[in-house]
C-alpha cells in the first residue's frame, strides 16, 4: 500500500449563497485546491454529497462537476453516507491512491441545501435517520440528538450549560475564520436564552443549514515531496469507518456513540497513535450534545467527562486538546456533503502552520471525525506532518 | 496492488416488487452472495444506487442496509453515478481489496423503483441527464437517446431494424435467465409495431423500469484461491472509468460514446487484453441504440458496424461475441444502482461455466460495461479466470 499525501486544499466562504449554484460553488472550492496544490490535471474526482436529488434535482453528480471545470472524460465517482458523505469522498481517493489505480485525485464535497423551503430541507435532512421506523413517527434530527442528550445528562450529570460552552467555544474559533458562516461572539447565558427547539436543545445548540463546498488534492507521498517545496507535506496515517444502527432504538445506549468508537479504534490502530498522541482535532458537532460524546468517543476523555472538560476549556484553541478550531459546523456552518472534506483541509491547513489566528501551535498531528445522521456512521481520519 | 477475485455473486428475481421494501430486496441479494462465497462476515460493504432519496425517501444507505442484515459496526459506502452506481460500488469496492484496507468486502447494487408514479420515476431519472440544461426544456431519457439514434443513422445508415433486432436477441437470451423480469419472445415486427416513445424508438427498443438488486463478494486473489475449492476463481484484470459532459449538446459528436470509449481504452490497457480477446460481454444496453453505440465503443465492431453485426447475429448466444447473455436491462431488466453489479455477477457465472442454458461455451475472459445518463459516465471491468 503506497503512502499517501494531501498536497492541496480549497475553501470559500460559506453561508445562504442564493446567488449561485451547486456547480459554481463546486468549482470554485475545486479551482482553489488546484490551484493549492499546484496542478492542472487529475486522475479521478470523488464528490461526497448527500441528496443533490432531494435539495437541487440533481444525481449523476460527479460528471456533471468534472464537466463544469472542463475535465469531461476523467474518472470522477459520488459517496454517499448523509452528513459522513465528505469523509467517504475522501476515503475512496485515499484507497485508489494507495493502491495504485489513481496518482493525483481532486477530493471534493458540496451541498446546496438553501435553494428549498425550510420544511423540504427538514424532510431531505431527515432521510438521514431510518424513514420506516424514525421517520415515519415524525422524528427530525434535533429531537433524535436531544434524545441522546437527556441520556447523557441522566447517565453522567451532562448540564445546559456543559452543552452550551461549546456553542460559545466554537463560535469564539469561528470569528478567528474567515469562511465561516457566523461570526457571533456568544456567551452561556445567549445559548440558554435561545429559542428550545427540542429540549435540552436550544436553537444555538444546533449547527446551521449551509451552502458550501471544500476540496483536496491527493498525491503518493512520494510525488508530494516533489510538488511541496518548501510547505511542509501532511500524509495520511490513520483511516477508520464503522456503522452502527441507525435508528436510535436499536442501540445499546444512547449516551455512547458506537461508530465514532469503532472508526476510532481502526484509525489509531492503523497510525499506531493514541488519543494523548493527537494535537488538534475537528469533530462532528452537528449538535453541541455531539461535540461532547465525540471528544469521549475518541478517547480525549473518559465517557462523562466531555461536558466537564468543555465547560473548563480544555477543548478551547490554547486547551489540553484543541477541538473544532475551525469554528465546527455551528459557527463554520455544515452543507452536510462538504463537510468532512472542510475537516481535513482545516488539519490540513493546521499542520502546515497557515492557520493564522486561529492556529494551534506546533500542531503536528490531527483528527478529523465525521458523522452520518444520528451517529449511524462514522469516519476518523489521522493526519500528520511527513 | 493486490490481485483482486470474485467469490461470491446473489441475484434475486427481478420485477415489480411492491410486496418488498428496497431493504428486503437488497438483504436478500446480498445474503446469496454471502452464502454462494461461503463467507458470514465482511470488512466493508459498498452499495451501488442512483436515487434512494428520490424514489423511496431515504438516504444514509449503506448504513440503514448493513443494520438490516445484522452487520452495524463494519465500514460501509454508497456510490452513485446514475445508472452506473453499481460498478462504481464495484470499484469501490476493488480499490479497497487492491490497496489492503479490506480483505473481504460485499459489493452490491439496488434500486426500488416502482414505490412512485410514473412521472416521479421520469423525474427521478431525469436527475441522471442536466438539469439545469436538458431537464429544464423538458427531454427525458427516451428524447435524448432518440437524438442520438437520429444522429448514429444519419452518419452511419443505422436502421430501425437493427435497433430491433438488439431487443430480438436480448430477449431470447432473456427467456434462459430465471431472474430477468421480463420472459418475451419478440420479432423485429414486434417491435416496430410497439408504441412510438420517441422517434425512432418504440416502447420495446427501451428497457423497463425495475425493482431490483444484485450482489457480489469480493477477495484478494490468494485468499480467494483457498475458500473457492474445486470452482474456478474469477479475478478483476481490467478497470475502467471516465466520463463525458452530461449534456448532449456539449458533445462533438452524437454518435459516439466518448465515456465508454476511455474507459475501454484504460481498461484494456490495465488487462493487456484487447477487443478480440474477449469472450463474452455484459453492456448497458438502456435503449437499443446503446447497445449498438457501445459494442462499437469498446472495439467489438467498427464504428457504424454495430447495427449490422447485431442484425445478423454476431453478438447473439452463439455469435462471434456473445453480448448480453442475461438479457441485457431490456429483458432483465433496470434498476438502476443494481445494473452494473449484476453484469459482473451474470460475467462470473459464465466464467465459472455456472449458466445453464444460456452458457457461452468456453469464455474465460469476460467483459462489462455500465453507464450513466446518456453515456455522461461509464466503467469497463475486464474478468477472467485464474
Amino acid at each position: 500500500m503506497r503512502e499517501v499525501a494531501i498536497i492541496g486544499v480549497g475553501m470559500i466562504d460559506w453561508g445562504e449563497l442564493w446567488e449561485k449554484s451547486l456547480r459554481e460553488i463546486w468549482a470554485e472550492a475545486a479551482l482553489a485546491a488546484l490551484d493549492d496544490a499546484g496542478v492542472d490535471r487529475v486522475d479521478l474526482i470523488t464528490v461526497g454529497c448527500m441528496s443533490p436529488g432531494l435539495f437541487v434535482g440533481q444525481e449523476h453528480l460527479a460528471s456533471l462537476l468534472a464537466d463544469e471545470i472542463g475535465m469531461a472524460g476523467v474518472a470522477a465517482t459520488r459517496t454517499e453516507s448523509a452528513c459522513a458523505s465528505g469523509s467517504l469522498a475522501f476515503r475512496a481517493g485515499f484507497a485508489e491512491v494507495a493502491a495504485g489505480l489513481a496518482d493525483i485525485v481532486l477530493v471534493s464535497g458540496v451541498e446546496k441545501m438553501t435553494d428549498v423551503d425550510g420544511a423540504d430541507a427538514t424532510f431531505a435532512l431527515g432521510t438521514a435517520a431510518d424513514q420506516e421506523y424514525e421517520g415515519f413517527h415524525g422524528i427530525t434530527f434535533p429531537g433524535l440528538y436531544a434524545m441522546m442528550a437527556r441520556v447523557h445528562m441522566a447517565h453522567h450529570g451532562t448540564t445546559s450549560r456543559q452543552l452550551a460552552a461549546v456553542a460559545v467555544k466554537n463560535h469564539a474559533n469561528g470569528l478567528l475564520n474567515p469562511h465561516a458562516q457566523y461570526h457571533l461572539k456568544l456567551t452561556v447565558d445567549d445559548v440558554l436564552g435561545s429559542t428550545l427547539v427540542a429540549d435540552p436543545l436550544h436553537l444555538l445548540d444546533c449547527s446551521p443549514i449551509t451552502d458550501g463546498a471544500a476540496a483536496l488534492v491527493l498525491a503518493p507521498l512520494e510525488k508530494a515531496k516533489d510538488i511541496a517545496g518548501r510547505r511542509p507535506v501532511v500524509k495520511v496515517t490513520g483511516s477508520g469507518l464503522a456503522t452502527d444502527t441507525i435508528a436510535l432504538a436499536n442501540r445499546e445506549d444512547l449516551a455512547r456513540l458506537r461508530a465514532v468508537e469503532l472508526a476510532a479504534e481502526r484509525a489509531y490502530a492503523m497510525s499506531g497513535r493514541q488519543p494523548r498522541d493527537i494535537h488538534v482535532a475537528e469533530v462532528h458537532d452537528c449538535f453541541t450534545i455531539a461535540e461532547i460524546m465525540t471528544t469521549e468517543a475518541l478517547g480525549f476523555f473518559p465517557p462523562g467527562e466531555g461536558g466537564p472538560a468543555a465547560e473548563r476549556g480544555l477543548t478551547a484553541l490554547t486547551g489540553r486538546i484543541p477541538v473544532n478550531p475551525s469554528g465546527g459546523l455551528k459557527s463554520k456552518g455544515h452543507p452536510v456533503g462538504a463537510t468532512g472534506v472542510a475537516q481535513i483541509a482545516e488539519i490540513v491547513t493546521q499542520l502546515r502552520g497557515e492557520a493564522g489566528q486561529r492556529q494551534v501551535e506546533g500542531a503536528r498531528v490531527g483528527l478529523t471525525q465525521n458523522m452520518g445522521g444520528s451517529g449511524g456512521s462514522s469516519t476518523v481520519h489521522i493526519l500528520e506532518v511527513a
